[in-house]
């Protein structure tokens, strides 16, 4: 029987609060760090490794957070929600992405359909879609191919496929696979819309809606301008857009498409980009043999995501450590820093992730709780970031949680040897000298040149940044804030807090305010 | 005579300590909140204005902030600093930025040269080469004109200019003033140096490699492998690159660039945009006239920080604000949202401009703090960001201080009608229901739809986002961030933090590595 309590109601959570705390400069620093960094190291999917050396736990403080990780059910709560339980209360919604890329548990059947075989149909679908546009079957007016594709969404519409899309871009170029250029439309600034169409050629551009209502505001809205553009360069626009939607939305039978794809209310936007919002563009960029082996690492690190053990189970001990240090250290934030340019927008993503699936203060059953639930996420790629904001993360007053991200070769095999080590070393060497920068510190006499150290971060290391590496990489994630969710006892799978704006914005574009909301109506001139 | 002081020796802080704290659901709710909005405003350069109505303070708290200002002696330490105190205590040097765009107060004279000359020369130098450069009378070796600058810069030779790029390419292309392409090669990764020159045409580029010390490993090493690639191209490197740098450096004198132009020690990195570093490529992208309009808002925005008047000064009210909300209120992050999409990179320059500058523990002697310095600052443009981490910001259990940007007009001119209103007045509509949203909440008896309020944020409104506009954002910032350092007693234009990976990474190249970096090393494959 699986039970939903609050965190302060675990008994291992009392005990969590009670453990010594680890020194980390003592801990990393001599021959003991290099034993942690061997000892503290799981395995991952696509030849990852997930090691946590320099976190601030010991095997005492580990055995505490294993069972917690078994008092709040982790394991179960993970199967439950895979075999098709209504994890998601709030919606009344069962929660499938992980069908998305195969199948953990039990089939699970909605509306007379086996979700599985939904699901690996659109995909086979939107595969069928892209080799036709390839192959030249499905052509623009003149006969002629479609060159890019351009996606229309916004949120988990836009910040997930788009950073898949730069994760694989320069990869499929290198190794051939590379077939359309992808855009992206997301902003209802109506520059936004305006700056891709100057520099894309409609004629030759397939456009990708992707909303699950089909009444997204942005996505409506650019949608129009869009078509607006085709048909001033004397196109048709339905046989220059699909649809990825819900069946029952507005989009899903009209005839304003030359296809449509479909999802469902199983699927939140932010863990869709393995559902068609992902995978449309990314078939058309690069091909659907790249979008499959995508998901199968994907489900490969789902897999792992299955055991009850927690020292096997990269995502449920990542998760675990998040907790000790959100609810017992005190810590505010994590910063994502991938040594991989090709990872620029990945921290975008898991800020969405993140933010919008734990930044929660009731609990499932709608009530308060009384300790720190989901963290601010920011990050930008290394070395880039070293140049720019690690000095607060180095010596600022707050500690802040880091998560490394780096491979040891790059994606395009182009190199530069300087002061005798390519640049791929270089970013390796950097990223090595980060951790133990920050976990270790280094004492000075002046006091402005002294760290202090003692300053956490977990690294995720592969061997190359492949589609079956960035599969595994995004379900990691995905299921670290699904674990961290269960231990908060919240729901990380509604989004409530996005509608009072929504409803307010209506107001403002019907000349319906006043107070305040009149008076900053006045200023911005609507 | 100025005296530097920790802040918790301040009697006004004490004081800030005591007041009562306003409940912002209440302030704003009503009519009272729209007197809030008319009256908590205040005018900016080039038509903007700083309007924290929505902010945490009444007349009474801003009342002691106003002594503190006084007591901490905000407009005469910034009086020291324009005229030419070396206020860079650490490294001993002067703070000189404010003077690339004007002169604020006396003359100031190092090694035997007028300061604000030497800066107006080289932008004049600078305005003269992207003359030549776009009359055709600077051209590649078969005659023919550049189309494409790239510039090679890491940190403050990156973020800076490249967000400043983006803010007016669009501008400036229905402005007509669009000369030439701007790309930027920033990262030690050696893809991101090969994905650029894959895109570019490097026949028709013009390289500005950006470099302080001309000792920046990645910009070194970037620079080497844009060598190799014009070389590979037939091409004469020296002919395709020009440097920006200080006299003393390696590059200043050297044949390998078409020509050099100049910055000192006293411009930090993060400062430099209204330099030669964001000079160069500006002046090339947009034309001279345009830099010097940007140029010209960031002079105005400078002489409203010398107002000793704190409600007639917005940077100094801003920092103010900042300062009750970090320290008093206890908040610890900064979130950063232009509802302009041209805004993009911005939030990831404020980024480094504010940590960089006051992520320290050490007061100016290098004692240190027992108080929280600068926060963590993140964001991302609206209405993207309230598809994603808005939720957390609405519900989450932490508290964050929202900064949002906004302006009446678009950039481009194009929009559409979509449900009676147009993109910009949506998105217009959308930052003045959020502003409310965050202050007022909404209960509702349903708790996952309860939102509190409470949440505290200021916006900055323009007509246009201009070159003038943006200049002046930029050097409101910088002044903020200013004066921030100066309350907490702290120096905002050093940067030690960034030292020790260096030292650590180098001994990981020459392999004279044990312990955790040497286990480091090897799973990374170094």
């Amino acid at each position: 029987m699986i039970s939903w309590n609050n965190l302060d109601t675990i008994s291992a959570y009392g005990e969590l609060r009670k453990v010594t705390p680890v020194n980390l400069v003592e801990a990393m620093t001599g021959e003991k760090g290099a034993e942690r960094v061997g000892k503290y190291s799981v395995p991952m999917a696509a030849g990852l490794t997930y090691n946590y050396g320099a976190k601030q736990v010991d095997d005492e403080i580990l055995k505490v957070l294993a069972k917690l990780a078994e008092e709040t059910q982790l394991a179960e709560k993970f199967e439950a929600l895979y075999n098709g339980e209504v994890i998601n209360t709030g919606e009344k919604r069962m929660v499938l992405h992980h069908m998305t890329r195969g199948q953990l548990g039990e089939a699970v059947t909605a509306d007379g359909v086996d979700k599985r075989s939904f699901y690996a149909n659109e995909q086979k679908r939107i595969a069928e879609l892209a080799n036709k546009v390839h192959s030249g079957e499905i052509t623009n007016a003149a006969g002629e191919k479609f060159t890019t594709v351009v996606q229309i969404g916004i949120g988990g519409s836009d910040l997930g496929p788009r950073a898949m899309y730069l994760a694989l871009e320069n990869w499929a170029r290198v190794n051939n696979t590379f077939k359309m250029e992808a855009r992206f439309i997301s902003n209802v600034d109506p520059d936004d819309a305006a700056a891709v169409l100057n520099t894309i050629d409609v004629e030759h551009s397939l456009f990708v809606l992707v909303s699950k209502s089909g009444t997204t505001l942005e996505t409506l809205t650019n949608e129009s301008f869009v078509k607006d553009a085709l048909k001033n360069a004397g196109l048709d626009a339905s046989k220059h857009m699909i649809a990825v939607t819900s069946e029952t939305s507005p989009l899903a039978k009209s005839d304003d498409y030359l296809e449509a794809f479909f999802m469902d209310d199983y699927i939140g936007g932010r863990f869709s980009s393995t559902s068609g919002v992902g995978g449309a563009v990314l078939s058309l960029a690069f091909g659907p043999e790249v979008f499959a082996r995508f998901l199968e690492g994907a489900a490969e690190e789902d897999r792992l995501a299955k055991n009850c053990d927690m020292y096997a189970n990269p995502a449920m001990l990542d998760a675990l450590i998040g907790v000790y240090e959100r609810n017992v250290l005190g810590y505010r934030n994590t910063a994502v820093l991938p040594y991989s340019q090709a990872l620029s927008r990945f921290p975008a993503h898991l800020q969405q992730l993140d933010m919008e699936s734990n930044g929660k203060s009731v609990n499932r059953f709608g009530e308060p709780v009384n300790y720190s639930t989901g963290p601010v996420i920011f990050g930008e790629p290394g070395t880039n970031g070293q140049h720019s904001f690690y000095q607060l993360l180095h010596q600022g007053t707050d500690i802040v949680p880091l998560q490394f991200v780096g491979f040891q070769n790059n994606q395009m095999g182009r190199d530069v040897v300087i002061q005798d080590s390519t640049s791929q070393q270089k970013l390796c060497a950097n990223v090595a000298a980060q951790i133990v920068a920050f976990a270790c510190g280094k004492a000075d006499e002046n006091r402005n040149k002294n760290f202090e150290g003692g300053r956490p971060s977990s690294i995720i290391i592969g061997e190359q940044l492949t589609p079956e590496a960035l599969g595994a990489l995004l379900s990691h994630f995905e299921n670290k804030v699904m674990f961290q969710g269960f231990v908060w006892n919240i729901n990380s799978f509604d989004q409530e807090g996005v509608q009072l704006g929504k409803v307010l914005a209506k107001k403002v574009l019907a000349h319906d305010t006043d107070g305040a909301l009149k008076a900053y109506s006045e200023l911005l001139n609507i």
